[in-house]
């Protein structure tokens, strides 16, 4: 086997399990870790039900890697943030923006993480692998938010308490959002509205 | 039967069903509608098994029950503010309190409600039933921003995204103060944090 084709074997194998995990995703949602079956992901990926055990042993894989993914996505985009050019009000402005065009459109990743907090008591290495990479990205913000207390652009007083607002608030209109289907989008707040929680 | 005796036996029976709902609602949060059988709930409620069938024919009617109780207390409660004297800021700032209190002390009520959205697909009724009892407390919030808003009070725009955005905070927060619990409270946002969104 070539270098070349070893390569494209390895993307290859890497795009068959981000094709799992992105059918998985919303079959935990609607079901639960519980009820889901490693068939039922089969089915949602179009996939023989012997390919997905190749790439994931089971159900409890699959869920890992999908909070793995999903919460160093989340990192990663903060950690950007930090880097970028600009005062730290345009940085948050930015971060911010993007956060809630996200939420707006991939709800389901945070009704997921949503539910492994209340639904999965039994799973309790789950729960603290959600909470940990929950603490890496409130670290993060919370960076970001003392450089804007620092600079006079955020308002001043416990920057936990900020952070808290922020991803509750995130988090509480993820939920709205997959739910209020009869609200037209633009009833949903903005991230102007979000930013005066902030604001000095 | 004296008239007297039988006003005693309707305290003991709504007495009896409150022991029900109060013992049912963790038990809905951690198992779920679907795991949960009549008999969890009579032992939790430390009653005989046939007891519970005394007083709701099914595990349905009792998160039915449920969810009526703690969503007409919620919009019972925006009520009393609306005719509550005080300016509109004022009464927001109360209401707003209250609730973040409330908030704090049963985030299990909160979980209980996100789960049904999330994880009851299958309930079509019991969504709807929460939905509405949501609409109610919408329209109601909606209505003392308008009051805050022709005051001069409150930040002008849409009044239906300041109530999402309220609303949703509230649950985000409920949700974290669920499970954040290595955080000392000092580090939840207080009202005052959030009243900053209705800010002009």
């Amino acid at each position: 086997m070539s270098p070349r084709s070893a390569q494209a074997n390895q993307r290859l194998h890497e795009e068959q399990k981000e094709r799992i995990l992105a059918a998985a995703l919303p079959v935990f949602v609607q079901k639960g870790l519980a009820a889901t079956r490693m068939t039922d992901i089969a089915t949602a990926a179009k996939m023989g039900y012997g390919s997905v055990y190749h790439y994931f042993p089971d159900k409890e894989a699959i869920f890992t890697a999908l909070i793995q993914r999903e919460m160093e996505a989340s990192a990663q985009h903060i950690r950007e943030v930090l880097e970028m050019p600009g005062t730290p009000w345009e940085r948050l402005e930015w971060w911010l923006s993007r956060a809630m065009i996200w939420v707006y459109k991939h709800p389901e990743v945070i009704l997921f993480m949503t539910q492994v907090l209340i639904n999965e008591p039994a799973h309790e290495q789950l729960r603290s692998l959600v909470y940990q990479l929950s603490r890496t990205s409130h670290q993060e913000l919370r960076r970001l938010i003392v450089e804007g207390q620092e600079a006079g652009q955020v308002a001043t007083g416990n920057p936990d308490q900020l952070v808290i607002a922020i991803q509750s608030c995130l988090q509480g209109f993820a939920i709205e959002a997959a739910f209020r289907q009869d609200h037209a989008r633009e009833q949903f707040p903005d991230a102007q509205i979000l930013l005066r929680l902030l604001r000095p």
